[in-house]
């Protein structure tokens, strides 16, 4: 970096660049909006978060997406006033829809916004990590990168007309359909910080850990492939209860620092695991999508699927992190 | 991993399922080809390489880009046998040609497999990096991520038709017309080594490094951001040598462990430095496309464009890690 005061500046302004044909970006206060904004009569999609999770959530602005994402600092919540003015940017006249994590700084905020923010509006709250119930910076279940789907699925029913309440109403039952759970084999570094955010031994690993680093189930000895993958499906498993027969979307996100090569290995453990409790995989997702900077490591996340949701992760979407269809 | 024996063929068995729309994987000897192959009347692109630089080669093997790809063992290359069962098996009677890094393994070997194929056949031998002339594995330049960008551009022209010849000569102009250069911050582990490959001090970096963790122009201590880029597009331009004026495309490449955020601020100070040159940024690529397992680094490639190399470059896609247009 060139310095910690300004590597978010510098790193925004490079994503806007690099992505000028579907975003633009907006400061004092800061926030992504998708090029061509406001949608007229579209129900705008809000997301936001604290950085150092790339590409969500700017990275999923643009059409059949986000409407408009809020950048905060590192792992710490966007302003009340970055919301409000995203909302007022990027309102379609549809009413404003924000998907928030669930993290209290989060939480928080955007209630504050939404006090604020005079058009009509309704809000998903994502907590599809099944690792653990209250945590470092939660109350409740974390939301972390079952946030994707939901913003996916969300997206791509706004763009096809869907009303302020339809899209609410979906929002929280692809959230219900949706859980995660993370490994790390490293910490992450925070730029401010300079060093781990927490101490973890060359033959540690964190099961079921947050995406800021939070500790998770337990710090166990490192294990293969194979057995970490059947304590993540398994609690998966547990808290969303599938069906045998039903059809999943398997989602193997890196956390910034695992090869691809690993991640498709996981990707092949998990496969089978699903396959041995009767679920058919009709979608699956496999990149670096809900990061935590530099971390080693990598979660899971299954959505259980049906004719619709399938109908919506399959439409359009044309943004700087997920691009098909069109 | 489940272990150093099973690593390679587990990834690449869980890449073909969760793409099994786009591609198959063949075994004995083990290669991946688009799904639907042979295109009938198409020249067939072929590339491959030693694995731990995912997606290279085989995430880019779709619509608009590659007919197959042959990983070798991590880091090694692929042997003659791989390359020929590929070769008869995505022949679509118009010709193949072999897209081939500049390494001495991969030279030998793709050699070695055009002289047991039969059909018409063409190479094309990348060496876009620019940092050192002759390298642990390589006479010459080595190739490296712009090996992307040729594969792009030839996949576009062979899918809209064009014969054996002019692939061949298009490959050959896009890797002349383009210049890269990296720089690691940590070393890589190769998973059957279980160190580093090379070692670097906390405070040091390798400034032109190849993507095995080859030594580059020369070792040094930690700097800013906008110094790094500063030097590898001083050495690209110096070996490109752009008019003022000339489009580029500017394409950012993480090496594995460098979060999205790092990529963006480098991004930022390159294009910067472009525009200082009078060059005109007219497309940006920024990711993790050429890795070298978990090596915190990054890459910086130019390519001169002109009318037919963005019409090329724009024109659709449909790979596993490369997808836009349709």
């Amino acid at each position: 970096m060139n310095g910690v005061e300004s590597i978010l500046t510098e790193s925004l302004a490079g994503f806007a660049a690099a992505h000028a044909d579907l975003v633009r970006l907006a400061h004092d206060p800061t926030f992504v909006a998708r090029a061509g904004a406001p949608a007229k009569g579209k129900v705008a999609l809000i997301s936001g978060g604290g950085s150092g999770h790339e590409p969500l959530h700017a990275g999923f602005v643009g059409y059949g997406m986000l409407d408009a994402a809020c950048p905060g600092q590192v792992f710490t919540s966007p302003t009340p006033d970055q919301m409000l003015a995203a909302a007022e940017a990027v309102d379609g006249g549809a009413g404003t829809l924000f998907i928030v994590k669930n993290y209290t700084g989060d939480v928080m905020n955007f209630e504050m916004a939404a006090e604020m923010f005079s058009g009509a509006q309704a809000s998903v709250l994502t907590n599809d990590d099944v690792a653990v119930e209250d945590s470092t910076y939660t109350t409740g279940r974390r939301g972390v990168a079952g946030t994707v789907v939901v913003e996916k699925m969300v997206g791509a029913a706004a763009e096809g007309g869907a009303d302020l309440a339809a899209c609410k109403a979906l929002g929280d039952r692809v959230n219900a359909a949706t859980g995660s759970m993370g490994v790390a084999l490293t910490s992450c570094t925070v730029p401010a910080a300079g060093g781990p955010t927490f101490q973890l031994g060359d033959d540690e690993m964190e099961l079921g850990v947050g995406i800021h680093g939070e500790p998770g189930r337990k710090r166990v000895k490192l294990a293969a492939a194979d057995a970490i993958a059947e304590e993540m499906i398994g609690a998966i498993c547990h808290a969303l209860a599938p069906r045998s027969g039903e059809r999943v979307l398997l989602f193997v996100n890196g956390f910034g620092a695992t090869p691809l090569m690993e991640l498709y290995l996981m990707y092949h453990a998990a496969a089978r695991l699903c396959a041995e409790r009767g679920l058919s995989i009709a979608r699956s997702l496999v990149g670096n999508y809900t990061t935590s900077l530099d971390m080693a490591g990598c979660s899971l996340t299954l959505t259980r699927l049906d004719d619709q949701l399938i109908e919506l992760w399959d439409a359009p979407v044309h943004t700087p992190a997920l691009r098909w269809g069109r």
